[in-house]
């Protein structure tokens, strides 16, 4: 098989990536290690900074999200007992997220591009291989449905997670990473009742950390944080709920509604950048060449600017002839990596309990949270990074 | 020997606190452990908020601060080999700070002590004790030249820092200390040289943190971070500067102006809260109730608002019969604390080099350092705080 670009991974990473490309008229070919439903069974983020949503409508599979997504102009920072208000709009001028699960955008990607005709291979399991990716003519090999195949393509995408092939491929030498593992970790509630409150509660507790986030007006989505020695077979649902209620104030905690766990599960928090995020022909997108702790929202954000910047270089290089996006794809993207790992990294060390920091942590964290709500240059700057900076 | 406050310490804040309550007619007594010369051979900060240099005039003391004081309307960020630089009136509609020696703030408040004849106990060592400061006639016992003295008085100011007898002499189980050490030292030279730049110089570097300050025109003041292991007689004036000049810019270096050290030392970095900051008729200030680490040249500025609530407690109890103020001065006056312990905090995390924090460390500081320079409300949270927030 040829193709222009082959790109591995039907996240939403790679599935924006095949659509923007597609629509520049570059052929791409989808290839996943896992089904179209394993895909989307698996809980992610859902908050969409304004280049999301941009990005979305760019691929034409916005409608959906603009009908169902949730605009939200504000998220309420809880400490001392207390909930106080940053509002996005009045202190970035005007902007807002959406809140529209990870969930949906695949769905919605992934309907279009089956719309559209365009090849998308499922269930290849561990069988990919990406080869010569340091030539002009890089090759995918897997196996499908027990024959092995190759695509010839120009160019290969990496877009297959924090897991996938694609930096594992490139030589070691040739990369470096950046690491930072948290010692704690969120255990997360799906659950099909109304959200506490219309807004994300971020709140720093003596207990720990706790959000409430949402997926929908009809289901929330409640982290608290827990030691990584904790086990998810021993939390039940009810112990779920009575600790979220020991981290709200009292008038969250009225609101709060129960309801049984759709899922439940501990995920570890992870600062990690791999660089550079070019090698050759393969360029490493989204998960494969960075992780932040979900904190700060910014997993599937960062993904669509890495996105936005490849199919950039990429339709310049089909249209224009010029190698000067590719040939930038890197620096650019890890500029804007670098500054939502930094924000990610502080929201989290702002909000969390550190063991060993001891009274005095919690103290500083008190402090800068009554700061950052009291200045306004200091709310601008949380609202500033939370909408999304500039490209 | 009677008198309505008794304060503990001659330092800086001390001498504020005696010169404030004079001029308010309120009788006071300064009792120093060491000689007024020893007092003065100490070499500390030098940066003044707008609040410090209004004290300083409230005192009927600013006239040589007017004259010899540098002010200062800006800071320069160096990292990545670049400087940056942070505009305070720019930032903060209008405010700057002043260069001026603490030194010469105790000198001149000393100066006027002595002018009006006020009393000052030098010299009385180790022998001071409080006692009955939980009744209405604390006392105050000391030894001076081989005879025991008491003084009787309404209230006792404890302005004799960290290691000092006052807060010692608070019951355990009535005081919380919060405090965090840090894992490195500032290896601090003082010389009479030209500053290499005429306005202070903070460096991130891959070798650590180092600062170019100054007293005056003619009189610069280096620091480079070290571990805390080094010893100061192993760093000899040559290899401080060279290892200086190694943190600087290209620009800077070539301005390092070398000359003998009229002091070098090694200090330990501390970020160190005591609460509260009031035991019945026994109140703290400054050192002796905190420390932060001098990144954010907040100590001084941070006594000098503790004096500030508190003279304006004492006078509104003797003037006005209202105990209000004193009743409030622990509240009021660490709420500022905090946050200026948080600045202090964050600026050294920001600029040091943290053994433990591998590579993404120094990554996160860079990327946060862009951020900083590059965001008008990221700029304005540094420069608001560094100039002090509002009391």
């Amino acid at each position: 098989m040829r193709t222009q670009v082959a790109i591995i991974g039907a996240g939403p990473s790679g599935l924006l990536l095949g659509q923007l490309l597609y629509k520049a008229g570059i052929d791409n070919v989808v290839i996943e290690r896992q089904s179209g439903e394993y895909v989307l069974g698996r809980i992610r983020a859902g908050v969409l900074e304004q280049i999301a949503v941009d990005l979305m409508d760019e691929c034409g599979v916005g409608a959906r999200m603009h009908k169902e997504g949730l605009v939200h102009e504000g998220i309420e920072l809880l400490f001392k007992g207390e909930r106080h208000r940053i509002d996005f709009p009045v202190l970035t001028g005007g902007k807002t997220v959406v809140v529209y699960g990870q969930t949906e955008v695949t769905r919605d990607l992934m309907a279009a591009r089956a719309a559209e005709g365009l090849q998308t291979i499922y269930e290849v399991g561990d069988t990919v291989s990406l080869h010569d990716f340091d030539g002009e003519r890089p090759r995918v090999r897997y196996m499908k449905d027990g024959a092995a195949h190759e695509i010839e393509c120009d160019f290969i995408a990496g877009c297959d997670g924090f897991h996938g092939v694609s930096r594992a491929s490139v030589p070691r030498g040739a990369i470096t990473e950046y690491e930072k593992v948290y010692p704690f970790g969120w255990l997360g509630l799906l659950a099909d009742v109304p959200p506490v409150f219309h807004e994300l509660i971020y709140a720093n507790t003596d207990r720990g950390f706790a959000l409430c986030s949402m997926r929908s007006p009809t289901r929330s989505r409640y982290y608290v944080q827990v030691p990584l020695t904790d086990k998810v077979e021993n939390w039940s649902d009810d112990a779920f709920y009575d600790e979220l209620a020991l981290r709200l104030d009292p008038e969250a905690r009225e609101r709060l509604v129960r309801g049984p766990s759709l899922e439940k599960s501990i995920a570890p928090l992870r600062s990690f950048v791999a660089e550079p995020m070019r090698f050759g022909r393969l360029f490493l997108a989204g998960d494969a060449a960075h992780i932040v702790p979900p904190t700060g929202a910014k997993g599937l954000n960062l993904a669509a600017s890495d996105v936005k910047y490849l199919s950039r270089g990429l339709v310049e290089f089909y249209r224009d002839r010029s190698s000067e996006g590719i040939d930038h794809y890197s620096e650019r993207a890890l500029k804007r990596i670098w500054k939502a790992e930094r924000f990610s990294w502080w929201m989290t060390q702002l909000l969390h309990k550190f063991p060993g920091e001891g009274a005095i942590g919690q103290k500083l964290q008190e402090a800068e949270l009554e700061y950052l709500v009291g200045s306004r240059a200091a709310s601008t700057a949380l609202a500033e990074n939370y909408v999304g900076l500039p490209l």
